[in-house]
């Protein structure tokens, strides 16, 4: 049975639009994930401001309170019939994150085992057929074949098969 | 440059010892390392003192105080000059020590860098061309060559090249 890696943050996880609400609630701005096309929110946001960004994705309630990306829990269901599937998050740039992720996985997805969940930093470290993951950075450290899913950041990123949603990740593995 | 995985209770964290201590003090006994030739703690103390044990395993100051095995912190230094260093841990299983594992390596390895870092279930997920651990179950789903470090529970257990202590993982990596 083949391998999948599912990345948490911005592919099952929607971060962004937290990010965008808390910053925009800080500094009364209106910034849209349209605004951040190519780019990510730190290259956006001026300096001076990224303390705050930073402060907010550190609080104890950040990563706890984000919304499910649409039918990744339908698909994610449907592909543990085929495949292996492990969550795998680089929860290691963020400690805070820890129990938040913990928490959240156990209440949206009950249906992935804790042993198929792994927190890391540098995703080169995955043994597995396929990693589906918005960040590049990632996909390229990762050995099996990297899916980009889609984000504002990686607009412009080629080099791998992509995906904007969930449908797209559902046919592409279960066609 | 090739990889090592290191588990960190039992191998680089003296679990056992501290395990034992609070056992000990919880019902007045005096088991020792030597007792448990071949057995987990689990398996030579009576049912309804599991959870105990587990109790104690799970408390917010249980990884956090471990002692750190002798020579592990010069061994794992010299073996970054010459291998990738992961630290692999399966703290899925036991989600209140994530941020004492976490403090702890920070603590007593602060050469490791927290991208070198993992919490994971299944070891079976690591990419990496050997695994020190002393827990068979792990190093029979790693797919690179396991190396067992010697434990008491692990005494019987054969079919894996066996360390006994961090001067013959310098020998056998380094020698």
């Amino acid at each position: 049975m083949k391998r999948i890696c599912v990345d948490m943050d911005e592919v099952i996880a929607d971060a962004l639009t937290e990010h965008l609400a808390r910053y925009n609630e800080h500094f009364g701005e209106q910034i849209t994930a349209e605004d951040l096309h190519g780019k990510w929110i730190w290259d956006v946001v001026s300096t001076d401001r990224h303390s705050v960004v930073d402060r907010h994705m550190r609080s104890e309630d950040f990563f706890e309170v984000l919304t499910v990306m649409p039918e990744s829990q339908r698909v994610l269901r449907r592909l543990q019939m085929n495949y292996e599937v492990f969550i795998a998050t680089a929860a290691m740039e963020v400690p805070t994150s820890f129990n938040q992720k913990y928490r959240w996985l156990a209440k949206h997805f009950p249906f992935i085992p804790s042993s198929h969940i792994v927190y890391c930093g540098d995703k080169g470290i995955l043994r597995a057929d396929y990693l589906i993951d918005d960040n590049p950075r990632q996909l390229r450290r990762f050995q099996g074949e990297g899916i980009l899913y889609s984000s504002p950041h990686n607009a412009n990123v080629t080099g791998y098969r992509r995906v904007k949603d969930w449908l797209e990740v559902e046919e592409l593995f279960l066609g």
